[in-house]
């Protein structure tokens, strides 16, 4: 007999994955090996920004009640009593009609509350002249208003790109509390597999699921432990995934979820006495992906179709490891875009399809990447997103805007925005 | 006297840079480190995919004239005659009203032409019965119809991501070709700095855009040499830029090339005859950024402000280092948005404002990600996006549509579409 499986729509296998996600604790890292984590800790300013008031421009401070009534015919001239580099400060209390000399980033001297910008004078030996009066603060950078000390600047579970970095930096973080990275375990599933280097047999297909996966994880930054390939024997299996999940915070395995007769992932999760979340979902490719919970571990059970076990690890796989790291953007970027072809085969399952995105001032359009069948290994090495086409009966024309998901972006979305 | 620049409009001065890059060298990589390089040779499929007719499923391979006239009412039984899975190859030929027990990914056996899927019998030990007729080649993945033989499957410059790799492995790539990554050199300037775990003293400020460009760099697979700080005198500034040059294929300065009293760079850009591409650009914040150019070495003098060397690294040094590798896609991606709110100030050159883009299935909307001054350094940390306004003297209100640029997709587009 036949398994009988109920598929379950896709923004429920996500939820019902999402919802047993907890968090890994955090672990430190220097600043230097920060970029890419996910901050575990909110960032808060340690001083102000700017520190003190300063010059944002290369020019002379001066006090501006002394340039009331400048003009083009009526030039008022100023004597440089000082000369000071950004770093160094002037001792000088600026009085009447005097000026420092000051550079981008310097502290503005006291007595001073402006700055005449050096493209503003003309200079003649110690003294320079302004055609123009200056407002109280004009072209002063006041200390604080860029943040003031104390206030959140960037919150958890952002992921540190370089900007987050330079921020890191600014207030002297040299090491950064950050969420620890899943530890996660790849077994491959398939007596028709092959390594890259070994030749081809008959029957034979080279191991693609698991470079492709190790290298899905790289983009996460997170390292892959390859576990080998599961036996064509339920005993030896059993053995293997109940280790690695002792082991493992996530186990990948490609294959063997599906009812044929080689296919003993179910029978191990029973006997594991692992949740089974959902073995069957309203998607193709990639419909007998099948989750499964044990003691805070995932097991993702991808298909051993390379187009569906790509499917499989971006809308479940990378969401989990995302949040288990506290990220509050796990799901991949959402776009609209017109269809630059027709797909006119119906399917009852959401279809996501490999897809070429464009986006120019004249429009955002998407067209499959190639070739589209589960199996299809070609089409997933095209393209930077899926194209994402409702279950329902109708077709789809050029020029239908359709729902696009992007592949590859460095930080994701808070929600998961489609049915 | 100050020195008159002429700012060259932002496109120009990206064509400037782009026109002179010249294409690093190969390299040769194992697959397993190929994940985030850039292919320096197409991938050519040396063998066809499938490389045999093959089983999309699991089910039974029969012959579809033994279907004919099948149906609820006249079922039709079929004889398991073999079992067979992945990787194995059946010896049976099939003959009439047999069927051979087929595993997804298995080759089909002589004879049969046709597969019907396990969920479409009705087993009954040793024999099944089916209630519809198969088309010849109904549920056969046919060899070469994903790829045939010699076929080009992925550009050279493409961006290796994992479904690249996923190719590569099924070719059986064990090591590929890859553009060499550019040695890049990063010298700091500005006494005003401290580092990251030093206290702050009056004036000073901590050095974050060296960690941040170091982090940008990282995004792209470049490691970054810290040739550490220029000194705040002329002929010890050259003769490290000098070194630089010799050593690296850019070479990254902060700071240093404005036109103020301890800007030493414009000089030793002269002294060691590099061609200045520009040294003003049409664009808030970075109008100060210079590119020079010597010996097949990029000079790329980003401003000292954090938000201006973001936009400059982002602008300049990301399609030029990209291009060395042989990208075909070295530029920002780009996106059209609604303003989410007004941006009233006009300013004669194009302004770059850090931003937080989202797109949902009820449009796309950007709004400015903080604090919006060239020295801003918490605005880099949020956001995901350039706002791009063109200069111009008017000023733009909530709900009107504007340019956007993608800042950290994995892989870029092929052309800068903005003026």
């Amino acid at each position: 007999m036949v398994e009988k499986r109920t598929p379950v729509a896709v923004k429920e296998a996500i939820e019902r994955v999402m919802k047993r996600v907890k968090q890994l604790p955090p672990e430190t890292v220097s600043l230097h090996e920060a970029y890419g984590r996910i901050l575990a800790e909110p960032v808060l300013a340690t001083h102000a920004v700017p520190p003190f008031d300063r010059s944002p421009y290369d020019g002379f401070a001066v006090r501006s009640k002394d340039t009331e009534g400048a003009s083009g015919e009526s030039r008022i001239s100023f004597q440089v009593v000082d000369h000071i580099g950004a770093g160094a400060v002037s001792s000088r209390t600026i009085g009447a009609f005097e000026a420092v000399r000051i550079m981008t980033g310097a502290p503005i001297p006291a007595g001073a509350d402006a700055v005449v910008m050096l493209e503003q004078t003309v200079q003649n030996g110690n003294t320079f002249t302004i055609r123009k009066p200056f407002e109280p603060l004009e072209n002063v950078s006041l200390k604080g208003e860029d943040a003031k000390k104390g206030e959140t600047i960037v919150e958890a579970g952002t992921f540190i790109q370089p900007g987050v970095i330079a921020v890191l930096a600014t207030f002297g973080y040299a090491e950064v509390r950050v969420a620890r990275r899943p530890v996660v375990g790849l077994l491959a599933t398939g007596t028709e597999l092959v390594d890259v280097s070994e030749p081809l047999a008959p029957g034979k297909i080279r191991n693609s699921n698991g470079p492709m996966i190790a290298a899905q994880l790289a983009r996460m930054g997170i390292a892959c432990r390859l576990l080998g390939s599961l036996p064509d024997d339920e005993d030896a299996c059993f053995e293997l995934v109940q280790k690695a999940v002792e082991e493992c915070d996530a186990v990948m395995t490609t294959g063997g979820v599906s009812v044929g007769d080689f296919d003993f992932l179910p029978a191990v999760y029973a006997r594991l006495g692992a949740e089974v979340l959902f073995n069957k979902v309203q998607m193709r490719p990639g419909s007998v992906t099948t989750v499964a919970h044990l003691n805070n571990t995932f097991l993702f059970g991808l298909s051993g179709n390379p187009s569906a076990c790509f499917v499989g690890f971006e809308l479940f796989a990378r969401p989990a490891l995302f949040s288990m790291m506290g990220s509050g953007k796990p799901y991949l970027p959402y776009e609209k875009a017109l269809l630059a072809v027709d797909l006119t085969k119906p399917n009852p399952f959401n279809r996501f399809i490999r897809a070429v995105y464009t986006s120019t001032p004249s429009g955002a359009r998407v067209a499959p990447a190639g070739f589209n069948k589960s199996n299809s290994v070609t089409s997933i090495a095209r393209g930077n997103a899926f194209i994402v086409l409702p279950g329902g009966t109708r077709g789809f024309q050029k020029g239908d805007e359709v729902d696009v998901l992007l592949i590859g972006a460095e930080e994701g979305v808070p929600a998961w925005v489609l049915n």
